[in-house]
């Protein structure tokens, strides 16, 4: 094991999903423990590690590439949520959304669209108990 | 004809693509004329136009889009021109490019890269030419 | 706003889905309502008021589309709905589906077939329920 | 050999292709002469073949399904041809390409209508060769 | 009717996906009788059943396009429970999805060994249910 | 520098695509050197390497998806090129890509079989030089 691509690809990948991204590897590795280390090692400890573009331009590229391949909902919904977090507002996420319309069509952006508008619900009702509660 | 949207779309699209535009929108006139028209009012004055994201985003986003599309190699290159011409460096559409075998597949990386060098090699050899006879 | 075409745009969209439609571009109001916008005056209001090809035929084309690209079965279900609206049979949508198992494979027209059925019984069950109640 | 499929099919390419057909299905035969016989006896023998759509209708079908791919400009260039043997109008082909920005994005489209011109600018040339020398 | 191609399809249908197989032939056939026959004849009856390559490679590929499509997790599903019937162990099917990752992307391959995951956990339950009760 | 997974790849690259996977490699290397490196490292060195699956069966999963892909002709060639050196028949591969046509569609299965074409042509023209002058 390359114990370095690992830590870093945590490192990444903590950044932008916080404690879902452990979930999905968790859930991965009971079927294949080692595609779990892979994800964390080439595209977290690869790729999205390697600086020059900023981490807001990054889930730009993929929340495009995820609106065009379509059939990706979940990974989709786990990139808006990690746009947020690293920096894009919900307005910059419509916005990449809308313009796939051009490219992947009207059909995958709308689907993008209706995704978006569940993160951004599930984040106002937690916003809300969190007000209510006064926990976060 | 709604003629703001032309108007607007037809200097973002300049803004972007410069007299290649033009040339795409005369090849595309003379069996569909409407059409044209709709891509310079739709994409280029609807959508490119919003403001929101910066230029540069907004080619971070085509090209991620045109290369998890695969199949449409020369719209690509123009927005890998594009992007150039809107602040983003090679660096920068190569990184875009790479990020997006995690997305669309190591081919279709491979294939857009292959684009993208041949784009800065055309540039490469513009540029000594200029050099050469002191014409840009 | 460019009038004209809205209102264009929302006479094609009632004429294809009816109030359905409506429900659509309020879900997406909600999030996107320059989007919402412009999917009335773009594929409504430009596109399928033209002309030229009949209201039946751009649904044959659609649902070409929509079964080929294989991740939009809720845009599938809307215009295998709006096909019958428009003068589709039943027979007729079977066919365009089948039809595509030479051109997307045989999953992507399996599971259109699947969604026409769904559609189909829902009709059935309205029109039994309309025939108990004296409703329509 | 099922030879009634075979001959219906015969029959169904002839009617849309012409000779090219007969000509792709000797380049395929050479490496898979049972997938030649395939292509005759079910898309062309079962399915293109059951009637209920025209077979104008059946070329939209096609020809949105072939945009959308957006992988198979081969095709596409022959059941544009075969649209037009079959009683679509250039002006109606060039309707159901625009639709498909819709559904498949603008790239799709542009790429499908500069293929459809090729093809247009192919039959004028050989209808020009006809009216110089007098032959067909 | 071809008998022989329908009965070597039912065969060939059989021996790989068992009596789930039949039922989706079933609830096709309300639908399009006529098309549930074809995929017994052309797909099982002609392809399938040609030999040279083992069943077990023919499902490896079937795997291999279906994690690709992306956007039929039912027939993935249905295909690697018929892998598993004609001699893949459930290592082969994670590897086979594992290396689609390299071709269709990350987010293809995830989704595809979250459904392995639910097909090796239901054959699970089934087993241990059948232990508990000693039925098979 | 993982010179571990590097070594492996590289190994396992020779192995499939002889001197012509280091001239891609090469060609790559150009514009986007680190990315020449993943591609040895992740894809030859993490995936291919690891057994489970024999070459051959590798292969046909490749095969299998780079037809469905359908936007990646070249790769496609060196993979049916990679094929035959890991012991695939030219007959195995047709097999493949035949089947393909099920789940691809018909126009995606025909234009690998004619790049397969085209490689089995290759290959002959050069064992007809090599028996000619005496050189493999």
């Amino acid at each position: 094991m390359d114990s370095d691509r690992f830590q870093r690809g945590q490192a990444t990948l903590s950044s932008i999903h916080g404690h879902i991204g452990e979930g999905v590897m968790k859930a991965l590795g009971d079927i294949a423990p080692e595609f779990a280390r892979f994800i964390i090692e080439f595209p977290y400890g690869d790729i999205y590690a390697r600086g020059i573009l900023s981490p807001r331009e990054r889930q730009i590229a993929t929340i495009s590439s995820l609106v065009t391949l379509g059939h990706s909902p979940k990974e989709l919904r786990a990139h808006i949520q990690g746009g947020l977090n690293v920096g894009c507002s919900r307005q910059d996420i419509v916005e990449v959304i809308m313009q796939m319309a051009v490219y992947a069509g009207f059909p995958a952006a709308v689907n993008a669209l209706l995704v978006a508008k569940e993160v951004f619900a599930e984040l106002d009702e937690r916003g809300q108990q969190a007000a209510e509660t006064g926990r976060p």
